[in-house]
C-alpha cells in the first residue's frame, strides 16, 4: 500500500529525499523547521458516512498546515501515519492518500513519508513541517493593548454543516458542507500576517472565543470583540433558518462565527493603525486586562461545546 | 495532561519554541531536516501487561529515533501524537512521559509538541527529526559490490524475550526481556557510519535479513552474510534453551539474531578496507546479484513471521 500511495506524491524543491527509506531530508533553508502533529480517530473527528475518504484526506492534512501558516511559516512537508482495521476497503485508502496530496499541493507541501499499521480504529496521525524563510514566527504570546484584532478565513461554516449532518438536513447546504468536510485554511494569509508585523496568530480550530481566549492568556491582555465586525455569509444565514426550521438550533448565526470551531481561520493581532489587506477583517481591540469579551460582555459558553466539533477530547501543545 | 507532561521535557539548545503554540519551532542547523513517523497501537505493536508505561515511552521514542541515526543524523527532537481511552490511568500516561522524555536525553534530542485525544486503542503517534550536521544522508541504495556489511548494536534479543513472554518463561532473561521492553539503539554509531563512509544503513527493525533486503534490492546488489561472524551472546543462548526446555521454540540463537526484529541495531555497508572500531562487527560482504545468502545459501524464512514481533502489519516507508 505504502508503495501505492507515494506514488501519487509529486515531490517538491523542499524534498531532498522523499519516502522510501528509513526517514525523509527536507529542506529547512533558514536553518529552522516549524513542526506540528495532531491525530484523527474514526468516530471522533471524522465519520465515514458523513466524509469521503478524499474529504478525510484533505481534512487531516489541512488542520495540520493550518497549524504552520498560523506561526507565519510555509508548509513544506507532512508525515502521514495510517492506523487502519484489516477490512478498510484499499479504495478508502487510496481516496484518503489523493485528498491528502491535493490539499499538501494546494499549500505548497509535499508527503515526504510515513507508516501503515493495523488496528481496530481508524486513526490518522499527521505531522506537518514549515519554513518561515527568515522571519520570527509569531507566537501566541505577543499581542500588546491597543493591537487590533483580525481574521481571515471561514467562521462558523463548519460547525454549521456538522449541526446540520446531525440534524439530518444537510442537503441544500453546500458552503456549509464543504467547510465541515474539506475546510479552507487561507495558507498565504500566514506568512503575510507576519510580514505586516502581526504580534500574536492561532489557527481557529476550537472557535473563535476560545481561540482568542488562548492568545489573550498567553500574553496576558484582554480581547474585546465587537460582534457588529463579524459579518455571517449567507450560506451561514440559511443553515441556522433550515436548523431553527428543523428544531434543531435555538443558536444564531452569530453564535456559530463565535464559537464554531474546525473552519481553521486564522485570527492574528496587529499594532495600531496597521493597514490591513482587504482578506483580513478588524473584528476588535487588544485591551488591558484578561479574556475575551464581546460588545463589552463575558460571552456565556456554556453549552456550546457540543456544536464546536465532533464529540472529542482533543488537547493540543 | 498536555501541560503537566510538557512541564516533564526539558528543552535543548535545538529547541528554539518549545510545546504550546500551534507549532514547534526546531533548529536546523545547516538547512535541513530529518523526518520519520512511526504508529504503536496497543495489542500489536505492545501489550501493557507486557511492558510497563514507561517502557512503552522508551520504545515508542527508540524506534522513531534509531530511524534518524540510521540516516546518520542526529536525532533534535521529537512529536508525540497519544490516542487514549478515557479510563486508562493518568499514571500511566505519566510514566509514558517519563520513558519518552528519558530515551530522548539519551539520544540528545526534546520533546516538543504534541497532541492529546481520545480513542478506544490505546495509539502512539511519533515524529522525530534529526540534524545531518553537514553529512549526506546514508541511504539503503548505495551499497556497491566489495564494501563490507557491518552491524552494531544487539540482534536476537528483543524477539526472544518476546518468545519467553509468550510462553510464560520470562523469569530469569533480564537481557531479552530488557531488549524487548526498551530497545537500545546505539545512536551515536549512526553518525560515526556516516564519517566512516557508509554506502548504505539501515535501522533493524524487522530482522537482519529482512533489513539488509531491504539495502540489497535498493541497491541493485547481493548480500552474503556468514553465519561464523554471528555471535549469540550469552543471554541469547541462555533464553532459546529455557524455550527448548519448555518446548516452546525449535529454533536456535542465530535464528534469531538473523530473523529477530526490534533489537534497532544498526546495518551498514562500507567500502573495502573500511577500518571499523570495535562496535562494528563486519558480518559479510557485498556482492553482484541479488538477495541475500547465509554461508552461500538463501536461508528459509517461511514461518519465521510469527517471532519477529508483536502480531502487526507495520509496512513502513
Amino acid at each position: 500500500m505504502i508503495a501505492r500511495v507515494t506514488a501519487r506524491f509529486p515531490a517538491t524543491e523542499n524534498v531532498l529525499l522523499g519516502p522510501g527509506d528509513d526517514a525523509a531530508v527536507v529542506r529547512a533553508a533558514d536553518g529552522r523547521v516549524v513542526a506540528t502533529t495532531d491525530l484523527l480517530v474514526e468516530g471522533r473527528h471524522f465519520r465515514r458516512d458523513w466524509s469521503s475518504a478524499r474529504d478525510v484526506g484533505h481534512k487531516a492534512a489541512a488542520q495540520n498546515l493550518a497549524d504552520i501558516a498560523a506561526m507565519g511559516a510555509y508548509p513544506t512537508a507532512l508525515l502521514v501515519g495510517f492506523a487502519a482495521p484489516a477490512d478498510l476497503p484499499t479504495a478508502w485508502a487510496d481516496e484518503f492518500s489523493v485528498g491528502l496530496r491535493d490539499e499538501c499541493a494546494a499549500a505548497g507541501a509535499a508527503v515526504v513519508g510515513g507508516d501503515v499499521v493495523s488496528s481496530d480504529t481508524l486513526t490518522i496521525a499527521i505531522t506537518a513541517l514549515g519554513d518561515l524563510r527568515g522571519a520570527a514566527p509569531v507566537r501566541r504570546d505577543g499581542a500588546r493593548p491597543g493591537d487590533l484584532v483580525a481574521v481571515t478565513g471561514n467562521l462558523g461554516l463548519a460547525a454549521a454543516g456538522l449541526a446540520l449532518l446531525h440534524a439530518g438536513q444537510a442537503e441544500g447546504h453546500p458552503d456549509c458542507l464543504t467547510a465541515h468536510r474539506r475546510p479552507a485554511p487561507p495558507y498565504p494569509a500566514g506568512p503575510e500576517a507576519a510580514r505586516l508585523g502581526a504580534t500574536a496568530m492561532i489557527d481557529i480550530s476550537d472557535g473563535l472565543l476560545q481561540d482568542l481566549g488562548h492568545i489573550a492568556a498567553a500574553s496576558g491582555v484582554g480581547i474585546a470583540v465587537r460582534s457588529a465586525d463579524l459579518h455571517p455569509p449567507a450560506g451561514l444565514v440559511e443553515a441556522v433558518e433550515t436548523l431553527i426550521r428543523g428544531g434543531n438550533a435555538v443558536r444564531s448565526p452569530l453564535d456559530y462565527m463565535l464559537a464554531g470551531g474546525e473552519d481553521h481561520a486564522l485570527a492574528a493581532t496587529f499594532p495600531p493603525r496597521t493597514s490591513l489587506p482587504r482578506q483580513w477583517t478588524v473584528i476588535g481591540t487588544v485591551v488591558d486586562g484578561d479574556g475575551v469579551t464581546v460588545d463589552g460582555a463575558i460571552p456565556k459558553l456554556s453549552g456550546w461545546d457540543h456544536f464546536r466539533r465532533t464529540p472529542d477530547n482533543s488537547d493540543r501543545s
